[in-house]
This record gives C-alpha cells, structure tokens and sequence, in this order.
C-alpha cells in the first residue's frame, strides 16, 4: 500500500518574528488564511487515504500540528523529542509505516513550499511511487525543471531514462556558483533537488542499515513499540541517533537512486523576500501581506502583519522587508535577509527565550 | 504681580505615532520620564509661585494635562474647546488674569522646547518681564542667540539697545532660505524667534483691541464669565474667534517691540531627528530610545518605542526612523521626516480617527 509522510520539523529562523520556536512556520497562516502544512495535506488528499498519511514534527509542535489538520489520524503523527535531520525523520516514518504494512511503499514530502499546479504535481508523485514499486529496490528522488540558475538549491544530474519521465541518477551536486548554476541549466540535465522522495519502505531500511548501521537499530526500537514509549524513553533513544540529513547519508552514497521529473513551480518559502515574490505587488513593487497597512513613496517593500488592529507605516523607504507580530517587529534590507540566522543567535544572547 | 502662562494646545502630528490626539507630543513622557511639560512646568518653578502659573491647552487634553501636572491650580487650567491659534491662547489667559489682577505683567511660554541651561533662562525671563514693567506699553519678546542658519525657525532682527540684552525689534523675519540665514547669522543682529514672550496683560490687551478688534471683544466676554460659563457657551464663543497667531496678528504690526536675549540651547522637539540629536548614539550613529531594541548593521537609525515587552530589531538599514506604539508602527526615511503631516492626511483618509 502507498503511504504518505510529511516532514514538518522546521524552525524557520528566517520567518521571525512570524515563525517562533512554538509557531514554526509551515503554521503560519500565510495563504488566504491557510498554513503551508495545510496546502501540504491538501495536495496529498487525492492521492492517500487518510489513514495512510503520517506527518513528523517536532513533540514541541505536536499538539499545534494536530490542531492544524484535524483529519489527520492521531496515530499518525509522529513526535520526535528532538530535531535529528531527515534521515532519522524518514526512518522513524519507515519504521512505523513497516509495524503497519510490511509491504508499503512511501511518498516522502515537505512541507516548506508553494507547489503548483495540482494535476503536475499529483502525476509525478504517481509516477514516482510507480517507479519505486517497479523497482523496489531503487530509491525515487523528484527533481523540479529549473527554470533560473538558483545558487540557493542542491541540482541532480539526470542520465539515462528509465521511463517516460524517470532517469538514473548521475550526481547530486551541492548549492553551485552562479557560474555552475548557468551550465547546469544550459545543460539540460539537472534538476532542482525537490527534498521529495518515493521509496519501498524496505528499500530505505536496507540504506539506512547499509549507511547508518546504529542509527537503522536504534529507529528499528524506536518503531517497534512507538506508541508504548513514554516521553523520556523516546528522548534518549533520539539523543543517541547520529543527526544526518538523508542526502548525506544515503541518497549520495547509493549507485540505485532514480529521479523523476515534476513539472511543477516550486517555491521554498525559506524567506521573507520569496514570500514577497509570490504576492500581487503594486506598480512601485511593494508587497502588503498586511490587513492594515500604509506604505508611502518608497519601493520594493514586503510589509507583513497579522494584526488587523495594528497599522504599519513604511514612508519614504524602500528594499525593507517589515514584519510586525504581537511582541516584536523587523525591520531588514532584503539584501541583509539571510543575516537572521546570526540575529537569532545575537537575540537569545541578550533576551534569552523571551521573543523566541 | 508676575504671572506665567504655558502654552500647551500642539497636536505633534509629526511625532505620531507616539503622539496622538489623545496625547499630544507635550505630555509625551521621552525625558527620563518627564513630559516636555513637566520639563516646562519645573523651568518656572523658581521663577512664579503655583497660583500665578497657568496652562492653556485644548478641552481633549484638559484631563490629561491636569494629571502631569499636580501642583496646578484647577482654576489656572484654561480648556479650549477648540484651537484657535496663539493670539486667542494668549487673549484668553490675559482677560483670566486680569479678572483676577489688574495690575498684572505675564510671561508667556512654550511647551514645545528643552531649553538649558536654567540660570540662563531665569536671568533671561527676568530681564524680559522688568522690562515690560519698566516699558509698560511695550510688547516683549525672547531672542534665542542662533548657533546655525536655521531654516526652520523664524528669525527677529534686532536694533537700538534700550538696556542690557534687551533691544528694540527692527523686524520679524519669516522662516528664511538658506542664504538669507547665512546672512542673518554673519550680521550679528538676528535672533531665534522663540515664541515666548513678556508683556503688561493691559498692553497685549490694547495690542488686541487695536488689530482684532471683534476676538477683543469675545475674549473680555470669555474672561468675564470663564468660570461660569458652561462647554456649550465657550464652545460658541470660540467658534466666532479668528484663527490667527499672535505673531501675524499682533507684533508683526507693532511699533513698540523689544527683544530680550536668551543665550539658550534651544531645540525644537517637532520631529524625531531633532529628538535623536539630543540622545546618546552609539558608535555608528544610531540612537536607541527603546527599552527593548537590537540595532544591527546599520547606521543612524533612530529607535524610539515605549514597550519593554515588544521587540524592534533593525537588521542592516539606515538612517531610519522607527517608531513602534502600541497599536501603529512608523518606518521613516530619515529625509522624509516632513511628509508626516501629509501622511495624517492620508491616514485618516484610509482609518478615519482609529489611529489618530
């Protein structure tokens, strides 16, 4: 049977002050008053059951998770204790998925972009979990047709095809240069590395066994009496798992990767300015994502709020993403954007957890 | 006997948001905690007893006033019900004081200013109220001694002297261009309009009769009847005064004006630069009046919020203006400080009064 796992486990440093450590941001609202994980599902629902839809958080977001998609079967949503990258994400859902099915194949999603349109997305994953159960052994990788030289992105290098629309995999290749970035695209052989996968469960237990020996042990406890551990014991199980994103753990180690081609727009809301770029700008190139605000002879601003009560004025400036929440507000040059990583760091220096 | 009279009827649109109608820019608490009229009450303290200090400020803030400043008498407390320019403030407390003095000099005083050092204010204001004792016909105004060709202010130039730093006026001089300041400034002959003034209550009220002959007279009904009349009859006779500044109005077409110097440091607080140039700022210019503020990687920005529980963060920006109240925000290029009052406009076209 095919299984869905949506990988919910995001900080999102970069969205504060939105996102906080209690409200990440695949919670946020920001879409006609719907969450990213709410879209996430929601793309998901013509092609699983419900009761075959697993969704990994964080324990900290669990219950917030829970609340944000009621049809979501409670034992379906997995709590880790602590964050400890996506292939001990994955291999806890395998696990799990493997006590209920022992001959399931698994769609692996995220739930940190903008996806569309629907009926591309829908016949890739189909395609790819097709893929996955023609060759269970394989492991499927979905890779967006680029469409810029985006330095911000891994690339998978495409060979032979397998399929109308499946290649063997040559490469992966981490974030290029803008010089690389423009040969891949001119190419015609690389892909976007969408962070999506298809896979036999056994397929990806045999990697992880095969890569990561003491972790595949560690989430094959975990899996077998999931639902009997308490808190404490599933947390220091985790605190023994070795923190590896899947990527580097197996998919570039293993020779059997295919990828499948998804001919979607994709967009990671990794930022303020990509969300900026997904909303109606008026003719100075300003974005309000705000009930009430007024932004005055200036350009390029992203203006976000959620609090219609709350008004924000942004008068003779330009290139300012500004964000007002309840209890904090920024103000950034979009070039400065990726400097809230470091912020965050500087913040809980001087304020502790008070604006986390 | 010396009476006193504070001015305090300014709205301060260009201190919005922090200033609002309910709480005009004098009752802002930005000096340790002190309002520039507490800061105006205690420069007078040595100089007036409490029963001759009078505040005229606009019926809206009556309350308010009252509250800031406990050891004012009730009855020295003269509500608006509308503003109706300095002319009318000045005329409405000089037919109170005469009610109660007929034999009466007043000092006439802003509330819009930090005026340092003290001693050389009192010696100043002394100065100015013997001389319209010892020149009862004539009208007294205070000249700051200018430390820049300042375009903002108006300017007074001086003549004849008629005793220690006091001489007679040659002319008032509206807001000059730069040039012309330059001029006034190399001349030696040329003061800061303060906006303060001394004068006999019988000679600002002969000035009047002669040049607003009808406010005259509604303002000797005023004062006869101030404490009987009810807000619907003071409101009806205000409604009948004309709009006009004592400036226009009155010494602008005098013969028999004197000035007295007041080597001050006088700063206008109209707008949020001039209050940054009174605070500490750090290394790279930027000035922090927020007890709860991250100022990163960028240069004079001015951060002004009242909550300790709100966070601002500037993130790489520069020369900003940011102002965060309770329910508005202001994101200022510091250039475009002016177009405030054209914002109010703007913003109760789109709000009406819900951020006034």
């Amino acid at each position: 049977m095919r299984h869905a796992v949506i990988m919910a486990g995001g900080a999102g440093t970069r969205l504060w002050p939105l996102s906080r450590a209690a409200r990440p941001k695949q919670l946020l609202k920001l879409f006609d008053g719907r969450s990213l994980l709410e879209l996430a599902w929601e793309r998901l629902e013509g092609l699983f059951p419900a009761e075959r839809v697993w969704v990994v958080t964080s324990a900290a977001h669990a219950e917030a998770v829970g609340e944000a998609l009621p049809a979501l079967h409670t034992e379906n949503l997995l709590a880790e204790p602590m964050g400890r990258d996506t292939s001990n994400a994955i291999g806890l859902a395998a696990a799990c998925i493997a006590q209920r099915d022992d001959d399931a194949t698994m769609g692996v999603f995220t739930a940190d972009h903008l996806i569309t349109p629907q009926d591309e997305f829908s016949a890739a994953i189909d395609l790819g979990l097709a893929a996955a159960e023609q060759y269970p052994e394989d492991l499927v990788t979905f890779g967006i047709v680029p469409d810029a030289p985006h330095t911000g992105y891994g690339y998978i290098q495409r060979g032979e095809p397998v399929g109308e629309g499946a290649y063997r995999v040559v490469a992966f290749k981490e974030k290029p240069s803008r010089e690389l970035a423009e040969e891949y695209i001119d190419s015609g052989a690389y892909f976007w590395n969408s962070g999506m996968f298809a896979w036999r469960v056994s397929a990806i237990q045999a990697a992880l066994q095969e890569h990561l020996p003491e972790n595949a042990a560690i989430l094959e406890e975990l899996g077998d009496g999931w639902e009997q551990l308490g808190p404490e014991a599933r947390r220091e199980k985790f605190e023994q798992l070795e923190k590896i994103s899947i990527d580097f753990a197996v998919l570039e180690k293993t020779a059997n990767v295919l990828v499948v081609e998804m001919g979607c727009r994709w967009v990671d809301l990794g930022a303020w300015t990509s969300l900026g770029n997904l909303r109606e700008k008026d003719e100075a190139g300003n974005v309000q994502a705000a009930p009430t605000a007024l932004i005055v002879g200036g350009e390029k601003n992203i203006v976000v709020s959620e609090d219609a009560d709350h008004l924000v004025v942004a008068l003779g400036v330009s290139d300012l993403v500004v964000v007002h929440s309840g209890d904090a507000t920024l103000i950034c040059h979009r070039e400065h954007e990726q400097e809230l990583k470091k912020l965050a760091a500087l913040r809980r220096e001087r304020f502790e957890e008070r604006f986390e």
